[in-house]
């Protein structure tokens, strides 16, 4: 999808030195991004965006995305009023990642009730042992099945 | 690719709330890896593994990823020896992202010379005006040119 907002992909120099907004969207016509909270730094949640996505989010000044599993452009916070209020847009160097300092409303930005979806830890326990789980900041802010009313696809 | 370390996709509750690590591989075996310094919480750069990298970044302690630009296995600072030290690494609610948090050996993250490779911002400056960059946190931290001979396909 071509957006009037965004310039055609130019030579290296230009997509990491350049002044011109060249997203690179994946054959899916996605594009990664990464949301922290404008105020503490802590990163939230990463999900996808298309270029109608992208062109909602720029307009409205709130964070519109595209759910992977659902296939539909979703609005953050559209069931749950947990809108995420965009401060600060920033593109990566080669441009194909977008990072999203936001304004938290609510309680959290997960779909489980936490305040970020990385709630938990990566923990390698020994030599041969697979990978295990251990939270962290796994406390609920809010109750999700009241929020969602019981059911919530996932968040990408 | 199969790996002793990580246990099959289980169902939805098994995947959020389970403390089995079940990583979500994209259709060409990746998983994307936002990366933040440990201690400052800045976000340096967002890369991908595949299931050989996070291997040999659990066995070492150090950041491995898969560039998809070169199409290999890539660790972190061999070229320039800015290494990434892994303090702790999360996954995300669906395990489908994953969080390092790193000590930062170097200057710099980004293969441009910056700290970071997240120096624009994106701005809109006005309707029907397409997006444009503007440089924040883009002062060079290193030389590229000299840390890597000339030449560098990037970091992804």
């Amino acid at each position: 999808m071509t957006s009037s907002l965004i310039a055609p992909r130019g030579s290296v120099p230009e997509i990491e030195e350049g002044l011109a907004f060249a997203p690179r969207f994946d054959a899916a016509g996605l594009i990664a991004c990464v949301v922290t909270d404008a105020r503490s730094g802590e990163l939230l949640m990463v999900a996808h965006m298309d270029a109608q996505a992208l062109e909602r989010t720029v307009q409205s000044g709130e964070a519109w995305f595209y759910s992977r599993s659902r296939k539909a452009l979703w609005k953050k916070g559209e069931t749950s009023g947990h809108v995420q209020t965009v401060i600060e847009m920033r593109v990566d160097c080669d441009q194909d990642v977008l990072w999203l300092k936001v304004e938290q409303a609510g309680a959290g930005a997960c779909h489980t009730g936490r305040r970020s979806c990385f709630y938990r830890a990566v923990v390698h326990t020994g030599p041969g042992a697979p990978l295990t789980l251990e939270f962290r900041d796994g406390e609920r802010v809010f109750d999700p099945g009241e929020v969602y009313g019981g059911g919530h696809p996932g968040p990408t």
